[in-house]
């Protein structure tokens, strides 16, 4: 393969790396922290188990947002791009 | 290609990643808290869960926004710049 | 694309994708914060959830502004520059 | 090897290499948050270790979410890419 | 484009990515924790909501001054520099 | 060697040694906040000893997850890749 | 441009970007205390909201000095040096 | 030794000290947190001690798991790859 | 300009902007604790605001003095050196 | 010597370096915090001192195992590999 | 200028900055943390703060011993070395 | 002296520096937390001042190995590696 | 000037400003944490204030130290070495 | 000098200034931990400021080892190595 071409591809892999990779972090920081609260509403209110559950999933998917971002994104560097 | 090419590739693929990568970690981090104080509200209020759900909402959908700004600066770079 | 030209497309793209990733963490952490403290004042004074949902929003309003600061020095940076 | 197809596999494996290694970083340590609350939960509410086990590992599965989107883009750099 | 001129706009660019990017984070995590200390301090004396938003507004826009700066630099550097 | 093969060796055992190494750190830090909390919540109510240690070994267990596909990426990008 | 003053031009932009970027962390998150404790203060002490305000804004304006330093340095980088 | 075959001796040093060196960071912050509560767990609850110390070598036992990958894949780097 | 001379302008530009960028964060971060917890002290002590407000400029004045050092070498480096 | 010899010392010694160094940082960490609550522990049970001692030295020798591992590994590198 | 006085003269400005810079962290903070607590003791016993503040400028000329070090250091590169 | 001599040598002294320097930091802030626990539970109990101190000492003892794993290291890397 | 001295100045600058700047935050973060607990130590026992003063000043001797050691190598880099 | 031997001193300035700067950090912070502890001790106990002054350096003593460590292997670096 041509030097440049190679150099295209490197750049590829190493910035769909970078942008998975870092991007994890926050969303699974955050879900963590939504997850751990609701673990500790449950205990407190047994009776609102099932409507805390399905908030649970709600705050969760909207902080899952971003992390979808970066992979569409890494996706879009490796296949599109 | 060229190596000039190339190297413009291998930016544009870095500077995607970077910025959506990194752009992930604040608004993940924000609405992971607010999420989190939203479960333990809704577990000391639980006549308030309707509220505090669309509220929730609100005040992450504006913390969304930096991270949407992440989205279409890395698609900018990737598709037009 | 000669060598010069490909430098200053390479540093437009590194250029404002760290400009938009690392200046979303501010706004994101910081809109996080009040959000997440708001949750726990409206559960506190339900009374004044209309109140604090515009107080809210007025904060996360003035946060947000380094956030669009970030979001203009890009498309300065990418389209421009 | 040609230099240049050796760059693009060195690019390779530094790339899934960071993806996978940064990516697991977030949804450990979420994970454990949530892990570590759902302990205290069920010593706090023991009749409930049934409920809190399976929200447990809903909440688990949902943040695990970007770890396996960083195990599917160190996939696609090392096999497809 | 000579390499000279080049790596002169490769340098503005990253440059006011920098200042911009960097420049935003303290202003972002400060006017968080006051917008988030404001919400607690109206949910315990509801009727100074008046006058603990100005004042809200007040610090804010005196921390926003450094994000403000950080502006200026970098459409110095982009424009004028 | 050739200096082509010869990178190609250096970046497999870099980023294998990232990809282990870095993805060591979350579910280390993760399972530890589980094992702490389930120690406090066995000394609280000795009684559920039994229950909880499976809980803790079954929230440790996915918990490991991402450590295992860091292991799994490693071993692919030294061994197949 | 000649190569020397092309690097002296990139040093200048990097330098400014450098000095105000970093230099209006301290200050914004420093303000941002300030800020938070006077909202508290304020809510305690509602008949001192005056006197609180201008040694809010005193303690405020001595922090800034830093970002004003920086602010200096960098237009000194920028327009003189 | 041939400069190729140096640089595969090079990358096999580094990369190994990386995966051992930051591997080991997070087990040992783990287990020095199951430690740190299972002494105080002790010193609450002294006739569960027996039981309370296989239960924190079991937790220490998973935690160590990733420490232990760190060193497989070392060791694989240095022998084997 | 020539090389040698156009490097000794870059090192001028970067040390200066490092000088002052990273010394701003130290007196910054100090000079809000101080102020945060004067606002909180003079909340609780009314009759002494005038006495705390001098004491808060000296703590602050002397904390600042790592920041005019800071401005002194960054000015030696631009000017003098 | 040459070049290639000097490479592979030259990385010989900066991977041990970097094995053993960051390698201490966990147990090193990890063992103060099960020291120091042993002293809490100690000093709230004194008639259960001698049992705390040896399970401290248990909890300890168990978070040593991976500064060990960084030992062996550097060991390897330095006169094995 | 020669190439080799121009890499002295750039060695000494980023050295220096980089003395002063980081060196100013420290004290900058440390002497933040002395005033904080200084401000909190002088609001419990107002009839100790003049002992207090000769004892607070006192602690803090210590600290401040660290950054004059820096001070010294960044001055003998700057003009002996 | 020739240029490969010069390189090892270069990673020697740089090896051994990160080698001690970065294995200083763990042991020093654990045995500082142990420490710092011990002077408050020997201010609690009195009368077991004598005891805690051997076992602070001990615990200090086994925290202090890695820091001299890393003197060992820095050692064989300078004089025999 | 020759390139090989101009190294080895530019070596010495770096390093001394480094060991220096680097050195100082320990001791700095230090004898503020010392000094912060003396004050409210004071505040507590103002009979004391003398006695707890000389210890105070002791502590911080003894934390001083490493500051010292570090301004003592960055005097040898400078003038000796 | 030769630019071999310039290599060696360059390698030995940097080596020295980054095991003495990052080693002075550990031991600072944790002596100023154990410093702060003891001052609140002697202010519960005062008849005990003898005994838990000597107990405070003999803790001191055994955590500036590794600060030791630092300086030996800097001085072996540079006069020595």
């Amino acid at each position: 393969m041509e030097l440049g071409d190679a150099l295209v591809q490197l750049g590829k892999f190493i910035g769909a790396g970078l942008a998975m990779g870092i991007g994890a972090i926050g969303p699974g920081v955050g879900e963590g922290n939504i997850g751990a609260k609701a673990m500790e509403a449950m205990a407190r209110q047994p009776e609102l188990i099932g409507t805390l559950t399905t908030r649970m999933l709600l705050a969760m998917a909207v902080t899952e947002s971003t992390g979808l971002y970066s992979l569409v994104i890494a996706f879009m560097i490796l296949l599109v791009g």
